[in-house]
């Protein structure tokens, strides 16, 4: 049975270990900085520009998605990007990952968001099948671009 | 002549401007709902989540570039998305996207940003040429995957 819920005071310890798999997949390694206090900070400040939705699979923490506020030039409004959705090993094919889109597309329909917006590699065809039975549109041949720390710094100057 | 400037009040109809020249490139259509007032709102509001550079060449308006906040789980720190980099086609070649970019970048690094990131299409080679000369990491093989409108309604029921 999974059960889904929206973040709350605490959570961050939980958010930290689904965080801890997607770096391992990526190969952040000691690239990752980040600590169980910046997700309770930011998810629960005045304003905040994320929020995240946490599975459970027969009381046990299973996985989460991570959004946050975004915009959407052709609107001329915001709409919701979906930084990250894990899914913990041990809970894969049961489900979880439906479940935590479903939470995060009713966040964003009771935020008036009438967009939701992500990345998926373009060899994880089994993401894109769960995306496509969901009904999302998926955009093949985009490249993701980053300017940071030293290389930000120097072209800043 | 090129030179660059943060948006200010009253700048929306100059936003409109290549709002609808990115528009027309990407075949929006009807489908952009966008008005000057929606830029002149978001962007002046209180805790804005978005920001806007504009270019002038010997003061005629040039290009813009809109980012927004954005968050990296990998750092739990917020960073900065851009989300449109627009030249007009009379002001191409002449430096100005350059310039925009080195303002954002500015910017980015004045409200302790550690990372700037945006997507281009991957047959855009002159673009990815011009990222990767100011020292952007370039990763392609990216899905833009979107869920929005009636499909995302339908989902959240």
């Amino acid at each position: 049975m999974i059960v889904v819920r929206a973040a709350k005071v605490g959570d961050g310890h939980m958010l930290m270990q689904t965080t801890r798999e997607l770096g391992a997949s990526h190969g952040w390694g000691e690239d990752m900085t980040t600590q169980a206090v910046d997700f309770e900070r930011d998810l629960f400040c005045a304003n905040p520009i994320i929020g995240a939705a946490l599975a459970f699979s027969n009381e046990k923490f299973a996985g989460s998605a991570l959004w946050h506020r975004s915009y959407a030039t052709s609107r001329g409004q915001e709409v919701m990007y979906l930084e990250d959705l894990v899914v913990l090993p041990e809970f894969r094919r049961l489900g979880v990952a439906e479940a935590l889109l479903r939470l995060v597309a009713k966040t964003a329909v009771s935020k008036g968001y009438k967009k939701i917006f992500w990345l998926v590699r373009d060899w994880n065809i089994g993401a894109q099948k769960l995306y496509q039975n969901i009904g999302a549109e998926i955009e093949n041949g985009n490249c993701y671009c980053s300017l940071h720390d030293d290389a930000l710094l120097e072209f800043a100057k």
